[in-house]
């Protein structure tokens, strides 16, 4: 008979690692680029009786453990203290994607049956938009203080966060309760149907906090700051792991440019900082513009989608800022691997350490991850075979909130919808996503490997490739391209470069230009716009 | 009402554990300088199979769920898979300390009702000598093959590890069970009353590895060597972050003077290494012998008592490895707290700098600690008032094995048994044992910090310090040495040093010079037996 250990019986709950973070590092500094204008300053210490007054706040206005609590934010202090003040009460804090349209935030919201809505200035326009459609919503609370209010009647009725918190005491007894109990909500904006609902336990938060420091070392050394925006996928962490570890934080509220970023990076002393691809493509033109990097920046983690290799050598060999590839979704928590080296690699060549930087990563302990192929069958980890990336573990999705059926295979894991390949050092490479692999002749193409070989051309800016119908090959890549310059390279130019970095027989047999490249709310080429558009392309045999 | 969190509800267990390693870090060595001398090659992916097999022989022996299964051994592969296959299986590994007198060893056997015991070549006597002592143990296996056992007839009734593990396949279905389920048990040696089992649950053990990954960065480009013994508080949880972080392990067996630990650094090239600070005296002799460090050595986490600083300086400055303390217990799984710095601590002076360094080590997320004193107030963490160190948390004691009773104050915390303080950066400073705190008119005299002050005198090679009776002040501090040379300093020298560094009146009113110090199966000073051969020593008013 199993025997049961005689340790205690402690939940991993949130609050406790905001209270440990204000105990350990109480004067460690949080940095705001408000969306008032202002940098505005702050510490552990003061954030978490602010936190407190808070959930004193939300028990006052009504909120129950269970209740949905909606935030319509940047990055910024008061939305860090609504991730801990909302999650510690019991409730769940729902962040909202901003770039979503209307019709889609009123759905998530009724979906949500959010009680309230914490909203920035920024974000009025969107929140008189939702008025009315959403009984569950009592009241919309406002980011700021009554002197930052704007002489607009749509701020009549709403209240104002400063005035909300100031009258409320700043200790509050956190309830403790089951680590399973969820602390927070985010939607998918998927690309077909409605989007779902991921709800997130305090136990997934916290060991997806634990398992981001097995592999990347942010410290008490460290002033991190978030790019990436805490409406997506909470933040990739960073609200958890950096008090978790000690680590300043800094945040670039609603200024995400690159000279901003720069600024902020630069003045603040930021040692790391964690964003998509797109973003770093304006802080490099800053970086290249101003001939430095940020006065003590270290590390980039890249994550949300591929990195094309111009970029890493930008970073690292134009600036000396170590560019660390990451991989997850909105399912994960967000995190599944992150690039770090191993021991063994520094023995390699330049070019065979570059091709192992260049892949999404390693994995993390708690996640398992397999590949398989179309039949469901489970393939090698030779860093070769190719399949749809399936992981497991817990801080992995079981079901979508308020759906009852299972989300994963019939076996309990949980189809990424990526194409990928897995080596034996534990590296994952993405091919494709499923739905944009291009299969020609019962053979895979991959549309981003051709799209990060594209954009290494001097010619072209942005580039997207989706497989259009081919009498004989079924399907065949064509190439949508943003040119840098008012010179358009041909497709034969673009293929004789292509050439040095993929099969000849992937090789597009279309190039179009366009003007710019429809993206989605994430930030993400909207592909099945592109495909709408192209529906009809014409390809010769 | 609480919602519950979607996320998948695996358990956290150990033999996943080492199926990562196994597919993440499968070629990734493990070294071992062997008990039968030569120094053995193998890996996480190997040693995995080799895990599977061990798993099916403890099935086929009869072990069940639940039932204890005991070494007495010291670090090696071999050991390293003991730890993972009796834990996988859902059985508890009971770590024999060797250094114990047969007689508690007897006890704790039978305490534990061990089933089978697995032990090293060197430890045959000891084995011999419990002969017919444990109803409960069936079977002993020497961890060798049989090209090794000697011509002894001791051996004749043993079984011999690779024989009963050859024959079986190298894979086993590991069974998935409650994470609180026990995995490891270690029997602390007290200094009063029986020994005490401690029993460690499979969630404790990975919650604590997850923990030291957010204070002490032991990565895939290290090789860690764990010089504290696996019988020892799980190796301070090394055997279970190094495969989660990818780190390549060497042990060194029976092997851990000085001469032997620095060629073992030295040709391995181990990057960190773990012990107490008897073990680094050895090893920084031979530094200083050869002139160097060894070839690859970055860093050194010192646990188990208070590092004196002239240790930290002979590292540091003389050779340019880091110095890292660290601070926990058996009651613990070890880890509390581990010294790392933060990023203000830049802009110190070197001797705040160096304060900072020779406290016991800031506090891990997870570890709830307060300072209480004899009345059981909580006290301010201002660095500066000392009391009992009270502890919680998920990695931390209820109760102690076959103990209905808890382990815990009232209110639900452990005490230490340690005296000290807490700063307002989370950081932990030893002052003393509770039981070796000298109480000097009412105020309190630290034993370690006499004793750390009075090794950085140059004729002190090693001092204890204990209280004495005194008709006036009720104790007052008796120092006992052990002379570095043939010249023993008086106490007036001694006095006149000590001045630099603790108050005037906790100077020793008087000094006895001894051969040796009393060191207990832990290597620690045994100041039981030194309060009783002192016991009438006489103080004048």
């Amino acid at each position: 008979m199993l025997l049961r250990g005689q340790m205690m019986d402690r939940p991993l709950l949130l609050a406790p690692l905001m209270e440990f973070a204000a105990m350990c590092h109480g004067d460690t500094p949080i940095v705001t680029r408000s969306v008032e204008g202002p940098l505005h300053r702050t510490t552990y210490g003061e954030t978490y009786g602010r936190i407190q007054r808070l959930a004193n706040a939300l028990v006052r206005l009504g909120v129950k453990p269970g209740d949905r609590v909606a935030t319509l934010a940047w990055n910024t202090w008061r939305h860090f203290e609504l991730y801990f003040a909302i999650a510690g009460i019991g409730a769940v804090c729902h962040t909202l994607n901003p770039r979503l349209p209307p019709d889609q935030l009123k759905f998530i919201i009724n979906n949500a049956e959010d009680r309230l809505i914490f909203f920035d200035l920024t974000f009025i326009g969107l929140i008189a938009a939702l008025d009315n459609v959403s009984p569950s919503v009592t009241e919309t609370i406002v980011l700021t203080d009554v002197a930052h209010i704007p002489d607009d009647p749509r701020f009549q009725s709403v209240l104002v966060y400063e005035d909300l918190i100031a009258p409320e005491p700043d200790t509050f007894t956190w309830p403790t309760f089951d680590e399973r109990t969820a602390a927070s909500l985010c939607y998918t904006s998927g690309t077909t149907g409605n989007p779902k609902g991921v709800l997130y336990s305090h136990r997934a938060l916290i060991l997806h906090s634990y398992a981001l420091a097995t592999n990347i070392s942010v410290t008490a050394e460290d002033v991190s700051l978030p790019v990436v925006p805490m409406f997506h996928v909470n933040a990739w962490g960073m609200p958890y792991s950096a008090p978790m570890s000690g680590s300043a934080l800094v945040f670039a509220g609603a200024a995400m440019d690159g000279p901003s970023l720069f600024e902020l990076m630069d003045t603040e002393g930021v040692t790391c900082a964690q964003g998509v691809p797109t973003i770093w493509i304006g802080l490099l033109d800053q970086m290249r513009a101003l001939g430095r990097k940020p006065s003590a920046l270290t590390r980039v983690t890249v994550g949300g989608a591929a990195v094309p290799e111009s970029m890493v050598d930008a970073f690292e060999r134009d600036f000396g800022v170590e560019v660390c590839h990451g991989w997850g979704m909105t399912e994960m928590s967000p995190a599944g691997v992150i690039n770090t080296p191993k021991a063994k690699f520094k023995k390699l060549s330049a070019a065979e350490q570059k091709k192992r930087k260049l892949k999404q990563g390693r994995l993390l302990f708690g996640v398992d991850m397999r590949i398989v192929d179309g039949a469901g069958k489970v393939l090698p980890n030779d860093g070769d075979s190719s399949g749809h990336i399936q992981v497991r573990g817990p801080w992995i999705i079981e079901s979508y909130f308020k759906e009852t059926q299972s989300a994963l295979t019939p076996d309990g894991w949980f189809d990424t919808g990526d194409i990928g390949t897995l080596d034996t050092d534990g590296f994952l490479q993405l091919t494709d996503r499923a739905k944009d692999i291009i299969k020609s002749g019962g053979e895979w193409i991959s549309s981003v490997e051709l799209e990060n070989a594209a954009v290494g051309h001097p010619g072209i800016a942005q580039a997207a490739v989706i497989g259009v119908a081919h009498p004989l090959w079924q399907e065949r890549p064509l190439l949508i391209c943003v040119a840098k310059g008012a010179a358009r390279p041909s497709l034969a130019d673009l293929n004789a470069f292509l050439l040095t970095k993929v099969p000849k027989w992937w090789l597009p047999d279309a190039l179009e230009f366009v003007d710019s490249l429809p993206l989605g709310a994430t930030g993400k080429v909207q592909k099945t716009l592109l495909r709408e558009r192209f529906r009809d392309y014409h390809l010769e045999a």
